[in-house]
């Protein structure tokens, strides 16, 4: 690999949201070239960013090739392009991917990845592959309704999963996932917690770095806020970040990832969800941490050494700010939130906001934890996107 | 002008250099887009973040109106522009420009500027429109020879200056310089100083943020290194922020502006020069400061309300890294500095690396302002690029 802080050193993105937007910023601070291979033809965030976009397919090795061969390494923001196709767009380009698809090959699958962090001796929720009727009021009765289906490849925020009450239900979800049709259907229980907690670490030769146990605040399974570090004891934080290191090592995982889990009622620790990329929990590091979530990725996946992630201060608050309406975006009654010491608004410049969809966020950072979220969540309250 | 936080919302720079650069990434964290007109045919290091990049002449105001045209509000990295330019500019297109032309007219030209502060109570360096032999002889026995002859248009580190040790030098000097053929030529003495010191200030309609005031090491009239604050009395401090907020005034500036001081042996402050730009002198505060120059830079010129300027840390210090020879640039023997807790390196996207340019710079946050020094000198002394 070229020598990464040359100025013609071009670090790839598959994937044009506000992931890989922010990794961008970081890459430029280096003094990178940024390409960018989106699968949308609308006008994405990181197109904005640069003269080197290229539009495709992320099914078709062919579609992405000229891209690669351009690049002189490749990162991705998301986990759905499916590791074979990765391994040969590696192969037939010569251009390195961080991370490996050989570590994507271990979590693009459900199924997989909760063998491949229970190998480790990770504690995960419980699961059961369902293949029939019986399988399906087995899991019911042994774990309780109503529970989870999940299709084991795809699933993201709530789409490609269904909760389901009885037996009824589970069938017709079952179907509609593509169950008996090739694809691997998961049970999974539900499980009572007190807290949701992420933890992300970023990996490379060079070593490690773990952040801090952060709680990721959900509503309707989307993030709304995060908080960090979680209010919780740190013998449970610690145990946390021992977790997410030793999950990235049994995926021999370079980059950055997160991982997401229940605090249960029992107080302890089961992984929910991973992801090989910077993650919607870490946005506050950006300047809550001494180095940014998105700088250690563009560090590990470029084999540089990682930079600290220790906490400027003792508390950061980080506000989702999701579109309220269908129109063109404009954060609109932000000037409170943005006199404010300490706060910081990063709008990912998406030209069209609707309901729901993550346009924005406010990061607030402070000495103390719940006077800082409140605070935040009132700056916010106003904010229209 | 347009909502600044639209997504469609163009902000325009002239100029594309590593201050607009550092500007345009804090800009993209607002989802704004970004457009550079160049007066360069070379790649410069905007160039290789927007898809909306123009190359033209900073003299015609038709080579820019088309730019102009596209931009919501339009900044500048320099303060070459005449401002009769950046009007018509201005006007024609119906775009602002901040700072505008107006406050460009005041400290475009060293005469006016000089007069302009000093009208507004602001000790300046002695100076002296010299005009012919008997004022340059005058000014030598007045002040003592060598002393500075200046043109009072387009310097800048040490060009269109010259250190004149006696009237056969003085002459020289000032015809090459313009004198006698339309140039204005100011005498300026020589100033016995302790410190080089510098402050930023921001400032809009919504009010006003003045940043620490640093030191500014020099070697060979090129800033090597920034210490900040700088190792003055607190009273020293205030007293040279007091004037930078008061030189903003005069000028009625809006956007973001660099003062720079003299110490004297005797305790007093000189204003030496002024920028209606970014500065070299605050680049710390992108790390140091919880609102960075750029980003009160970005704020400032869009109307948004300022951010804080308070330091996060006791100490920071600002490394320039230089180029060290003729080649394609490439920042090497870093890693032992980038591994450092709290130490950020910026690289410029400068492709062409040589003696003495600005290509990069670090930044060492601390405790301890000498320690934290040092430990930044020593970390970087083996980088070169």
């Amino acid at each position: 690999m070229k020598k990464p802080l040359s100025s013609d050193f071009v670090i790839g993105f598959l994937g044009a949201g506000q992931l890989a937007r922010m990794s961008a910023l970081q890459a430029f601070r280096y003094g990178m070239q940024v390409a960018v291979f989106s699968d949308r033809t609308e006008n994405e965030p990181v197109q904005f960013m640069t003269p080197h976009s290229l539009s495709g397919s992320f099914d078709d090795v062919n579609s992405m090739l000229d891209f690669a061969k351009t690049c002189d390494v490749i990162t991705l923001e998301n986990e759905f392009i499916d590791s074979a196709v990765l391994k040969e767009l590696s192969e037939k380009s010569g251009t390195p991917i961080y991370p490996t698809p050989e570590s994507f090959s271990l979590i693009e699958n459900k199924l997989i990845e909760k063998q491949t962090f229970e190998s480790a001796g990770i504690p995960v929720t419980p699961y059961l592959l369902v293949d029939d009727k019986d399988a399906l009021i087995r899991f019911g009765e042994e774990h309780g309704w109503p529970y989870l289906l999940k299709s084991s490849k795809g699933g993201y925020d709530g789409y490609g999963n269904k909760t389901v009450r009885n037996i009824e239900e589970a069938l017709e979800a079952f179907h509609k996932l593509g169950g008996g049709a090739g694809h691997d259907i998961l049970a999974e229980a539900f499980v009572d917690f007190t807290h949701e907690l992420a933890v992300q670490v970023a990996r490379n030769e060079t070593g490690y770095v773990v952040y801090p146990c952060c709680e990721t605040v959900q509503k309707n399974h989307i993030c709304v806020a995060v908080k960090s570090p979680a209010p919780v004891s740190e013998t449970i934080q610690q145990q946390a970040q021992n977790l997410a290191v030793k999950a990235t090592e049994a995926i021999d995982g370079k980059g950055i990832f997160a991982y997401e889990f229940f605090l249960t009622t029992d107080g302890s620790l089961l992984l929910n969800e991973s992801a090989p990329r910077p993650h919607n929990s870490g946005h506050y590091t950006i300047e809550g941490c001494v180095t940014s979530q998105f700088e250690n990725h563009v560090r590990a996946v470029c084999g540089l050494p990682l930079g600290s992630a220790e906490m400027i201060e003792p508390a950061a608050v980080m506000i989702n700010l999701l579109g309220t309406k269908n129109r063109s975006a404009v954060v609109e009654i932000s000037n409170e939130a943005m006199a404010i010491p300490h706060s910081h608004l990063h709008s990912y410049g998406k030209i069209q906001s609707k309901p729901g969809r993550k346009m924005a966020h406010f990061t607030l950072i402070g000495n103390d934890l719940e006077a800082t979220y409140k605070r935040a969540i009132s700056l916010t309250r106003k904010v229209e996107i």
